[in-house]
């Protein structure tokens, strides 16, 4: 099985992720500024799942473990990782953005988002990634603490947004090996404009409720939307 | 128990809600612009709730009838209902704003949405509404199809955007009324700017799915968080 990269493995929803995929026997690769940063977390992995195939490396050298490469750092930190990534990332890869517009990147409340010039974060990235890769937005509203608890049941949807049905579904099927969660097509790239927005929502009822909230879109035909 | 005045019940989401509020044992009068079009409906919902209280009236009429009024109406119509309503709307009145500003409304398409200057329609409406009436933002996201199918079962969360939680509390119960809804507290006013764009997103998923979908929030306590 290709390993999956984790660019900003070592930040709350990356590692979350990464512990995920691990229990589903997916390998992993960690990605970091900071090489041994990386390495810890893979250790801290290791720890949970001994069975577990993880490295820990450098971001752009974990963007090559595998086709595709999932991008879960913060707003503020999204360009930079997308121009340090430019000589790694090859055509044929799939970059799934997990990056949320949050004010707080701004110091404002994370309740409230940024304007992106392009119409979302996802829609920059795809500006940014070198020409024949392609962005899939995705994993926008799945808790980050819900995930690193290993005792916390998973059930919940993830809207995948993307300009080709055949990518969301390579996507969607790395998603689905994860108990718990199930890949919701929410149409062309440009919907990211507001899945990303579903962020904030979700931090502004998680603040009334004193819960880790996640989506679910209901009536859905039972029938597998990605076979 | 008060009457539920639906401006623009004549509307497909109005009539749905109409039909099944009425179903509740809740009084309902039917707003339209023509008294006539607004008893037709009135009738209509008689012929499926024989014992339904509903009356048929023009908009400003209706929007008298008691101290919670649903908008209903399209985004193309909303300002100028609301101004046919200044005279009509009473301090201590709430008025809940189910307008979303889909592109569709200058031909565009149902998935995208327009920019509204007050950040959304709601709030939009809370500008125009007299002094004393207070706006909640609420219904984005309930299709009105399944609304009025009668053998439909609802089983989705209605997101409620307000400024004080007892106003919001109010539309809850009112919702509630209706079997298969959960009244979800969105937060203030301006996360209408979020919820409103629920609809287009729906819209697409919809397309992709041949479906009526709907959303739901999960990981929420089982507490009422109304009382």
């Amino acid at each position: 099985m290709d390993a999956v990269p984790i660019v900003g493995g070592t930040g709350a929803l990356g590692f979350g992720l990464a512990l995920r995929l691990a229990r589903a026997g997916v390998p992993i690769a960690i990605g970091s500024r900071d090489a041994e940063r990386a390495e810890a977390a893979a250790g801290r992995v290791r720890e949970q799942q001994p069975d577990a195939s993880v490295e820990g490396l450098v971001n752009a050298e974990a963007a090559r473990r595998g086709p595709i490469v999932l991008l879960c750092v913060p707003f503020r930190a999204q360009s930079e990782n997308l121009n340090n990534l430019r000589e790694a990332l090859e055509p044929g890869q799939l970059l799934v953005d997990c990056t949320v517009p949050l004010a707080a990147a701004v110091s404002g409340k994370a309740t409230r988002s940024l304007g992106v010039w392009q119409g979302s974060a996802a829609q920059q990235a795809q500006e940014m990634v070198p020409d024949g890769v392609t962005v899939v937005a995705a994993l926008h509203t799945v808790s980050a603490p819900t995930l690193a608890d290993s005792g916390a049941e998973l059930g919940e949807d993830v809207l995948l947004c993307g300009d080709r049905k055949a990518d969301k579904a390579k996507v969607a099927r790395l998603i689905e090996a994860i108990p718990g969660l199930r890949a919701v097509n929410a149409g062309p790239l440009e919907m990211a404009r507001i899945v990303e927005q579903l962020t904030p929502l979700l931090i502004s009822i998680n603040a009334r409720y004193k819960t880790h909230a996640g989506l679910r879109i209901s009536g859905l035909p039972e029938a597998d939307h990605w076979e």
